[in-house]
This record gives C-alpha cells, structure tokens and sequence, in this order.
C-alpha cells in the first residue's frame, strides 16, 4: 500500500463539502507551563465528534455509485463506527455497524440516530469479523476497516495537512495512536510538507503495543488494554505498523493518571470537552518536557465523546 | 453618553494585538432540534474564559500613558476582576481588584495569577464601591467599572462585530444580559452593520431586574437575584438600560432548570466548556421557539470558567 501527499489531497477535497475545517486553538497559560508552543487541532470539533468522520467520509464518498448503492460494514461501537453511519447517511447509502453486546447504551444510540443498522455480536473480535463477513456476503456492502483502509488513512491524514497550512510550520506533530490510522495518515503529510518536522505518537501505557512493536521491530498483537482511552485499546495495524517504521514515528507512553491531569487541563483552560484519548496529546508534552521545551508543537486532540455523568477525575465522588 | 459603530471599531483595532478573535461554531444536531440556523460566537474561548477581557483590555489599553502609570481598579470577584486584572498585567500597570470576602479560592487564585492586588472586603454593594473610592484615592487608580465604563461598553461590542462579520447577514442576534455591558455593545453594532436584525438578551427569572425595567418604563435596582448563573447576577446599570429602551432589545427569561439543560448540550454538542450563563441564550432559543423557528441566529457564549469539580447537571449525586 502506496499512500502519498496527493492522496490526502484529493481526501480533502472530497470531504471539504461534509467535513468540518476545524479551529487550531493556543493557549498562553498551557504554552508556559510546558516551555513549548502549543497549537491544538481541534478534531473533538468534528462532525460525530471525532476525527473518525475524515476517513469515513473519504472512504465513503470515494466509492463507485454502484458499490456505494450496496452499502457499507464496519465493526466499532465507539468512533468510527457513528463516523461511518453519518458518512453513509450524508451519500444516502445504508450502513451496518457491529457492535459487541454490552456497549453502552449512548453510544449504541448515536449510532443509531444517524440511520445505520445496528448488529449485535459476542464481545470477541473473532465474532465481530464473522458478523460483518457475513453482512459483506449477504447485502454486498463494502468493508470500511477503521484503520488500515487506504482511504481512511488519506482522509485522517487531512487533519495534519489543514494544521500545517495553518500553522505554515512546526517542529513537531503529535497524535495518539491506536490502529495507527491517524498516525499514519499525519506521518505521510508531515514528511511531504515539513520533512524536517519530528512526529510523535502519544500512547497509553496500558495499551502499549505499538511501542513495543517498534522495540521490537516486529508487531506485537497480544496486548491486553487497560487504560481509560477508550478509543486507544485496538492493536496497531499490519500496515500502520509499516508506515510507523518507514516514517521514523517515535511513541511516547503516558499513564491513565496523567492522562487525566492533562483532560482536566484540556477542560480548565482550552474550555473544551475531550475525551481521555485525546489528552494523551497533551500528557505526553508534559511528561516527556525535554522533546519540547522551546519547539513549536501541533497536538490533534482527536474527539470529544465523553460520559458527562462521569468525567475521570470525579471518579471516588460517587 | 453616545456610543457609536466608530467606537467598536476602534476598540477592534485597540484589542487585536491581545484578544483572541474567537471561532464562530455551528452544529447540525441543534439547528434540527432548535429548527433555527445557530451560529455560536465562543466568546468562552476569549482570553481569561470570557468575553469580559474585550471590554476590560479596551478600557486599559485607551488611557493616556501618565494616567495608566497609576493602575485601574474595579470590584469583582469574577470574571471583569480576572479580565481587568490580564489587561492591566499586558500593558504593565498595576490592577486593584477587591473581591468580597467569602470568595471562592480558584476565582481570587485566578486573579492574583495575573498580578493584580486583592482587596478583600465586606460583602455588600456600600462595602465594595467605598473600598474602590479609598483605592482610587490613594493611588489614582483609574476605575474600570464592568460594564457602565463607555469603553467597556465599546469593547463588548467587538464579539457582536466579529460575529457579524463572519456571517454576513442574521436576522437575531441574542446574549445573555446582566449589568448590560454586552448587549449594550452589542445593539449598537447590530443596528449599524444589520438594521433589520432582532436583538434579543437572555435573563434568568432569578434575576429578571432588566425585564422587569423594560415592563414598568423604569430602571428596577431591588431584586435579589437568586440564580446559578453567577455571572448574572449584577442589576441593569443606567445608562446600560437607556441602551435597551433605545435599541428596542427583547429580553426573554430562563429558568435555572432550562439554562442546565442548555449547558449540557453544549457541552455534548458542541463540546465546549461553558458556564451556566452562556447557555442561557441556547435555552432562551429552546423555551421561545416561536421567535427563533426558521432563523439565522447569533448567540453570543459568554464565558467557561466554571467549577469542573461541581457541574449542575450532577447535583444530587453527591
């Protein structure tokens, strides 16, 4: 697989028409404590909150009319799978999200509002891939995997392109990483346009494989995830594990608790509302002081779907 | 005392260097439950959480230089005291702010983080306004008042400006109202730049004092404002009520109960960190649907700063 600046290019002018360009936001009192210049790319702003929605959407809108007429399939209760219904809503086409038994309510129901057929599956990933192979088989829907799809990719990649061109340069680019989607896609436009430019990916340290991928030069995949990061606990994919290798992407670890700091932060003095994933961006900056004291550094905080009833530093006040 | 358009826009120009010109942000999911076309100006991203500093940051950067030299003064606990306080410190001149005694620690920490002294004093209107008068006299501090001061005035104008800009054309525009400083300057822009646009103020009916003084033809100074809308709280000011009379703004009132519901869909919405008087004008659009059905409206949100430990919508859990 061959994902180049172009790619991310015409990503973002497929999905310019349904996809929010969203704010870079600074703030003075985080840039001082951290001894960095700190740009937040805000994807928490994005349609369906997340930056989920860039790759679905390009994923989405980029097929043939009569692919598209059959619908997509994915599995993912969280992120990608409310980004995948409102990009197949948005064409007009319909979606099956597979989602494991057990996942909260809220989030079954954003899927839902957005149109998509929800399909309940044993909480294995073994049974989330027989599901939708076997929706794939019966209704011809095409598969849009959430991170090592090469249109997902290009498309997530758009978040970076638009930050840079705002910015006009940086240092560093820093996103959290997962299944290596996001990284992938920031990893291929930084090289492009900044090639000088350092790019991070901040990690949990309960789900990190991909650090321990690169440590060992070969993907690791029997992690089990523990953290808060809700959107962080998928194993870096085969190709993502590639580009993280090819592109020189260094991984940062963080722990839950500073995760939790750095949302508070978030909260406190970006006003925004993120959820943990997001703020292993900025955890990352502030344990790891020594990669950006004195640079120019752009965060993507990735999304902003959170339980509001139960924001992680309320936890023991219940 | 006469305001123009040619004020605000001085003050725009005055207040650039320093004021972040903060993003206008919209959200399909609201428009569809509101049946409006809302645009929000997120005056909770302005430096110090509020809109407040334009005001405030006009006010200081206005004085002539020896003037200046001997610092400004005003009584607030909240948010004009923290915006005063940020101005003062940016251009270099000392900042008295007395605050009553009893304030909460994160406000008064807040304000002494930009440098300003801390007046502590009893807890009455007679209390505050003679320890201002002890300080103007002993120092030759100049008073900052929050939102009397013509220059504040002119300066809260500004957020009405950039909104207007953005979007061309609105048929309403709506604020929250309290001592009537931003929708002072908020009339006054619209009637220049869209004579044809509503004005409207959203008030809690635990401090309905500037609906109250629109119905009886006079300014009403008595109510004891009971509310959670602690930025709200402040009676009309005179001249700020001739500007209401004067422009025609419709004030429309909210429950405490209505406002929280507001506040958290745009924390769920529009993933913003809002305080309960931002999200007024969102839940004045909600009760009063009639007005708002099938409009472009602009709604000022006018600060974030609120206690993350103590969201309203969590009350009773504790």
């Amino acid at each position: 697989m061959s994902i180049n600046l172009a790619d991310i290019e015409r990503a973002a002018e497929r999905i310019a028409p349904y996809a929010e360009r969203t704010p870079v936001l600074r703030n003075a009192a985080l840039d001082a404590r951290t001894g960095a210049q700190l740009a937040f790319k805000c994807e928490n702003l994005q349609r369906a909150g997340a930056f989920k929605f860039r790759g679905a959407c390009n994923a989405v809108m980029a097929l043939a009319d009569h692919i598209a007429a059959r619908g997509v399939v994915t599995h993912s209760a969280g992120n990608h799978g409310a980004a995948l219904a409102l990009a197949a809503h948005l064409r007009g086409i319909p979606a099956h999200i597979v989602v494991p038994e057990g996942t909260v309510k809220s989030k079954a129901e954003a899927i839902r509002e957005y149109g998509a057929a929800l399909h309940f599956c044993a909480p294995t990933l073994a049974a989330r891939e027989l599901e939708c192979e076997r929706i794939r088989r019966q209704t011809g829907a095409t598969l849009v995997h959430p991170f090592t799809d090469p249109g997902v990719i290009a498309g997530q990649g758009t978040a970076a392109l638009e930050l840079i061109q705002e910015l006009g340069t940086l240092d560093i680019i820093m996103t959290p990483i997962s299944g290596g989607g996001l990284i992938g896609g920031t990893a291929i436009a930084a090289r492009a346009l900044l090639p000088e430019a350092a790019v991070f990916a901040a990690e949990p340290e309960g789900a990190a494989d991909a650090m321990e991928s690169l440590r060992r030069g070969e993907r690791v995949t029997d992690v089990v995830p523990d953290t808060i990061c809700d959107g962080l606990r998928a194993s870096i994919g085969a190709v993502n594990f590639v580009l993280l290798q090819e592109y020189g992407v260094r991984v940062l670890p963080v722990s839950d608790a500073q995760t939790i700091a750095a949302m508070r932060l978030i909260f406190e003095r970006l006003k925004l509302v993120v959820e943990p994933s997001s703020a292993t961006v900025l955890a990352a900056v502030l344990r790891h002081r020594e990669h950006f004291v004195g640079k120019q550094v752009g965060l993507v905080l990735s999304g902003g779907n959170v339980d509001l009833d139960r924001l992680p530093w309320q936890n023991g006040r219940d």
